[in-house]
């Protein structure tokens, strides 16, 4: 039997929301019982320090507990790993060096799905994210003008993030909303929703300004696609 | 670190439900940050062999792969279990003997909920947990008359569970309501959900015509509970 490891819990609600995902997108594609469906092993481990905190210079470096949790799986004999957390990829060079299951890129596939013909689009991520760097650099390879927050929008996201964490969505939904029309003011015609508490944000918006790319959706399709090609999803 | 173990996959929404109900709680009990969580080990095995089919005679023992997935569970060191699946539950005591850890009892934790006063309450299970009494017998010990389906009204709640593995929750939602009014009308005053798959159905429900005791949440309470009181969401 092919396992599929999960490095979660960063934070929890976005791990469970990426397993449905994974869950939808089997049922799409014809699994009608338990049987037809991709086996997982998911750690989910939300002790793992801040990611944003630590690429601000102002937290815990989360690489120990990060790579304990690439370990864990790898110990269970996975042979693909998804990490449905953005800003986990600040270390992704560290987690794939050290895995012998290979590990997708959620910054990757995200990236890969914006819309042809998308000139400017928004980051929206932590504030680490932003500062790192990492969707500018992918997006600016696929020809597409980043849009980076302002210091007042990203503060927005930050409360929205948090918010997601403490289990308000409808005040996450707020905070989003008045992100992405500040945004939307700056020129972005789309948006990479670049960290996966914000989907579960997006959920609760009445009418988004723009297209929003979802990381989260885009990592359980590589992954899904991944598995389901190997035929992971029938007993063996 | 404490880990929670989940034998999960069984199926695998059910278990996405469970998880979204154990961070809810742990949210509801105070949590604002990841790392205010409970760590949990989830292992979504969805090809364990269909167990009312087994219960019912027609189907493969899947006894020795749910003893894998406990395995599993106890090499990493979890120190609680939770098993998502009820039907699961006809084989507790071969788990339970076989485990480290000890291991939540659903049906118990379900029957637990069910509100004072209740004189009559129906079982809404799969065609295998029914025909194997569970709950039937628990609901005897606390002094609350089991009202069984009948086969039509059995039929109903065998087609909403596998509506529900096949991704299909409105339809799934309908064969439910036909159900229920026809064990209210057999005098049941509150309703079991004996299959984790059911809540899920019930959550489409326009107006329950009785008190409906969902086990994928109570057995959430009880995880949660457990670990809230060790301290396993406080990193050490």
């Amino acid at each position: 039997m092919a396992l599929i490891g999960i490095l979660g819990g960063m934070g929890p609600l976005a791990t469970v929301d990426f397993m449905e995902r994974v869950i939808q997108l089997t049922s799409a594609a014809g699994a009608l019982r338990d049987q037809q469906h991709l086996p997982l092993l998911v750690a989910n481990l939300p002790h793992i320090p801040d990611r944003s905190n630590a690429m601000l210079g102002t937290g815990e470096d989360p690489l120990p507990a990060l790579l304990d949790g690439i370990d864990m799986l790898n110990r269970n004999g996975v042979e693909l790993i998804a990490v449905p957390c953005n800003s986990a990829h600040y270390w992704y060079d560290a987690m794939h060096a050290h895995s012998s299951a290979p590990i997708l890129h959620i910054a990757e596939t995200c990236v890969a799905a914006v819309p042809p013909g998308t000139r400017c689009a928004a980051v929206l991520a932590t504030g680490g994210t932003l500062y790192s760097g990492l969707y500018q650099r992918i997006l600016a390879a696929h020809d597409i003008v980043p849009v980076a927050p302002d210091e007042d929008t990203q503060q927005r996201l930050d409360a929205c993030i948090h918010a997601v964490k403490a289990g308000d969505l409808i005040g996450s939904a707020e905070h989003l909303s008045a992100a992405l029309d500040d945004l939307q003011a700056r020129g972005a015609d789309a948006a990479v929703m670049g960290c996966t508490e914000i989907p579960l944000a997006a959920r609760h918006l009445k009418a988004p300004p723009m297209t929003l790319v979802d990381s989260t959706l885009e990592l359980a399709r590589a992954t899904v696609s991944y598995g389901l090609a190997r035929g992971w999803n029938a007993r063996r």
